[in-house]
């Protein structure tokens, strides 16, 4: 088996996901190649040590171009803030290496196209965006189902993304200044959101229908004060929207949503049947089938990590020996390694070219909420 | 106990559930007055003879006016279709009669609009609207916990009435034509979502950010034919909202969500908690105390029909022998008979003036679905 | 059509439970015989007076024996405590009357048996007992899939009845008195779930496995007193069963089981497919299909409260407008009428000797916890 | 840090689920000892070199005696059939090891008491036994929850562990013949519900009141073949219990009780709160506080893989980025690497004298099943 280097950026709960997934995909996986945790990036010279002792890569450096200039590393994994994905993943485009980028694609969508253009441009190499969520068990499978034309004419795609970690005493981190983190909720979790509803339907967002926006709590506490800073980005975000096929669709993203910490959640409601997906109970997959007839159809809970043909689910434990969020960033880099070795993913990874797509959604909502109007896709490039 | 003369106006579904409330709530509320079941009004004769004998109506008349002019009618319930009540309402209001009105207020703005004028007109009597939700036990429940501020600032509101017999086989019923119906699922469905919001929040809207309105199925078969028809009413209507103090809320309404059968659901979720009511399990209220800590916190299942003071629970059965659809009905006619006889109702009523409100959000949604823009609320009147 | 007069004993909870769904059953249901509520038999002359006011009762005594001498009645309907139920059944038996009895059939197994043989005697009437889970919709619903053999061999029957109104503070109530209530949990919990059992399986128990019989509060406060005294019934009663066809079966009842309220529940899995029931949500039915497959199957969540020739569904309300507690008795009331008019019922009726087998299970279930061993049905006769 | 040498005896699921364990224990934990994999023992030497290096275990042998050869071995996982546990946990211990054991701890109650008396004698090691359930977080927090009180007297325990692979179809596999298995659902599942049951109650199982064990499919296909051969184990196997403590307990395994896949679950409910616990769901407990009041009271659902100090959950990811099977594991590596370093597990890990008081239970219920009748554990050495 033909190794692949591996160069990371980032050192944090993103880097130690990632890093997590390259140690673990080999042991679990039969694949066409074998990842070689090769260097990672980081600013903090001293972190950054015990983060590669913890974690088996083989060095470091604080300049993350040396990855770029590194004739040996295949691939190379951003981890890092929005803000900085484009300057290093198109760096390492020209330097000729594979990029697998973190989502959002970018904080802006200016940023989003010239990552999109340099990965066209880059013919001979891959790029991946880090959306995990497709790779747990049950979306993968709502994927397969859709394809096999179980959910027919697609009416109705509701999803939400719920947390409540953005409480009033939350102090004020960097993820509550827009020069840092670009958008609030919005970025970080519709942009799963989204891309989960494209990657299920298969179908484009054509027409936002209107939007909100809103900070709740408008002043936060800065860290290790007793002063208060202005927060600068949203906590909540929600719009309206039409595909192209002609579905509806909801999306909404809180920080303020308390019970939920981490409900990430998508039904969508056909003519033939209808699929709900719940991260919170994500080995779950909860599917109607309209052939079941009015005596006899209802919700089927649906245990995705078993025997029966489950994506990925054969590669674990058995039966309904459940897994959880850290085996979707697993699963992702076997079908990564699988398209490096030129193999077929499970199901299909997004590129910069799909998340680029995303992010005009996100776009577009965000224009949307500022202009208080209806706003077509066609016009947000 | 003083007797309370009713007469009652349409023999159909809602005409049924009316006619079992009255006949059952002296039977399970003390109260003081006893509703006569004294004249029915309906077309068809022979229909309305064999409904009356049924539910032990005394009298019928093919002509509705005979309940304005029959002197010993105190209050007339007004079960029948929308764009018929402001031409009901308003005759019997000016002929001296309390009315029950059956929901949405009215098929137009300006119907309402009257109506709620001659209800403002008609000092000595008093108006209700058929919001019968409210009066599930859970939902009453849930509006004396937010007056108890357990629930505090409230950031969001998620309401949804999901039902699926609108499919593609269902023939083009009366309910698919505008002229009749006034609307789809927005009049019938949200409708519902919207007093339950205005109720439990006891705020108002002042902006809808944006609205969508789809008619996913654009012909149906002519009942009885093989020729097919426009439908000219939307099977969906989704929109955004912001409320007064601040929170943000989205609806949806929609008759093409299978499974789901009649999904009318409600969360709020704010700094010192959260609930959550889900119709087709209507029993049972879901409610979060932000003071049960990181810790212990969560979801919890309260049984609203059981002791403990559930708004009420006490009339019906011992504990956790769960009530139903019907009941609301009841409990409404029970708090209905309080306040013809100058007593409390158990929680507060919707008037005229009150539904009027409701029908504005409903107004503005369309208004912004249509124009393809936020609708500030000041603007509809 | 033809009246059918009715006699009721008791004027307590189910007195009050047997009136309403006799005053509803006609509202609801086309039926042979238009049920007549001519007298009411209780104890307390001026309570009873309110009673027969409030639900319609004709006429009132309070020698119950009046009811066997009225050759105007046709059926009596017992709603006393089990100890009196054999001397009030028999008597009506033998002046020629029908007889729907509340359950248990009797307080012991001897009165039970003479019931069963007064029953057998009369051959010209019907006996009933009021075993009303049997026509929750959902209960209903899964005897009929398990009559089209969607089931198959069962394997397994786990029924549980939990309640938690038994916690210490209840006082010394005529519940926990062995005298008056001839058991605890036992008589008034599992005497549901095993009819319930033995209804769905059409089986029968050939032996109990093991008992035990549990009262965790021995003493109890005396109502209206600061004094202590014995309660002398069990808190819950818990065994292990065999039916005929092989299934293991275990039952299990509770006072003190919160925060349960009126969980009572049943799962059946067989070798084609599985089935729960649990009260609290008495609207829905789960079902697994087994040749829905490992890849696609699980727990269907039926809503039986809607089309789709659900059992007494199209009697009630439009689809998913849910029904409650009572309704039960109201459908069991239609087939009694039916019955009594020479119509099938839609589900089949419990009579004396059915209710007899159901006593035979109980007295082997207390036989094995006292003698600590188990216990063949064929010794308990 | 010091290195803790690890030899494994076994390569099989138990095998699998130890090694990646002790792969992952260091990258999430900090602790006193770095494990570092020594030797794996197997019968298969082809597959065994496979397995190491898969794993990364430095040396492999097909003789499991070379592990207590090894001075520099500290610790001796054994991943074996029940069968052999007894000689390679007694050699281990003999040979100066400390030995962490597969559950159950024996085939035979034999086997069970001279591992346990062999641990005695060996003062200076210690001993752990693979329950690892325990460390499930929402279990580990519940055993917290117990010993602060929460739950008060308890009244009730009810556990059932039912799988669903062991329909009609399944052949002949080495687990249904007791020679190898030593008995089927009983040792499998019932061994991890009673630990469960004794570890959460922290009492101890004093009466079996009755059992049944059942072989619902006699005869199965002998694997690649189209013969027959008989079942000898049990297919379920269902008891009755009291605790010390006064509780009564139900403790149900099944491996025909589809549709569940890895069901195993837990409830307690005592005079101050009720935990429940489901493994298919592992992340969420759902606790019920008495103190919250009639008015208010229900299940919680707490996501117990979130701040707010639940168990093990600040080494994973952030709040409700769920974990699954094999985290059970790894934390419990984690533990049983504190103790050896002489630090505190987070909750008490399970020794062989432990173990042995499950097998005593077990063995107890065999007895009953067979007897028919109840037993005493002071009976049962």
């Amino acid at each position: 088996m033909k190794p692949l280097y591996v160069g990371l950026i980032g050192q944090k709960f993103m880097g130690r996901a990632h890093s997590n997934a390259l140690r673990q995909v080999s042991r679990f996986f039969e694949l066409p190649a074998e990842p070689v945790m090769h260097t990672v990036a980081g600013r903090d010279a001293e972190e950054l040590d015990r983060f590669a002792r913890n974690w088996g890569w083989k060095a470091t450096t604080t300049n993350w171009r040396d990855l770029a200039a590194n004739p040996q590393i295949d691939l190379v994994d951003i981890a890092t803030p929005n803000h900085v994905h484009a300057e290093q993943a198109i760096a390492m485009l020209e330097a000729g290496k594979h990029v697998a980028c973190e989502k959002p694609l970018a904080g802006t969508l200016d940023d989003a196209r010239r990552m999109r253009d340099a990965a066209r441009k880059a013919k001979k190499q891959k790029t991946f965006v880090w959306y995990n969520y497709r790779r747990c068990p049950a979306l993968a499978f709502a994927w397969k189902l859709i394809r096999e034309k179980r959910i027919g004419r697609i009416y109705h795609v509701r999803a939400q993304y719920l947390q409540s970690w953005g409480g009033p005493d939350t102090p004020l981190l960097w993820r509550f200044k827009k020069g840092d983190a670009g958008s609030g909720a919005h970025g970080d979790l519709n942009a799963h959101i989204v891309d989960m509803a494209r990657f299920l339907t298969g179908d484009e967002v054509t027409e936002i229908h209107g939007a909100v926006s809103r900070t709740f709590i408008k002043e936060r506490t800065l860290p290790g004060t007793k002063k208060k800073g202005k927060s600068t980005v949203d906590d909540a975000v929600l719009f309206l929207a039409s595909f192209k096929g002609g579905a509806v669709a909801s999306f909404e993203a809180s920080r303020l949503a308390a019970p939920h910490q981490n409900a990430n959640s998508i039904e969508i409601n056909g003519e033939k049947g209808s699929l709900r997906f719940e991260f919170e109970n994500m080995n779950v997959l909860s599917f109607h089938d309209a052939s079941d007839g009015a005596r006899e159809g209802g919700w089927r809970r649906i245990m995705c990590t078993s025997a029966g043909n489950h994506p990925y689910a054969a590669n674990w434990w058995p039966d309904a020996h459940v897994i959880g969020y850290e085996h979707g960033f697993t699963n992702m880099y076997a079908d990564v390694l699988r398209v490096l070795g030129r193999k077929k993913p499970e199901i299909p990874l997004p590129d910069f070219a799909d998340a680029y797509e995303t992010q005009r959604v996100l776009e577009a909502a965000m224009i949307a909420a500022k202009e208080r109007r209806a706003v077509k896709l066609t016009s947000v490039r």
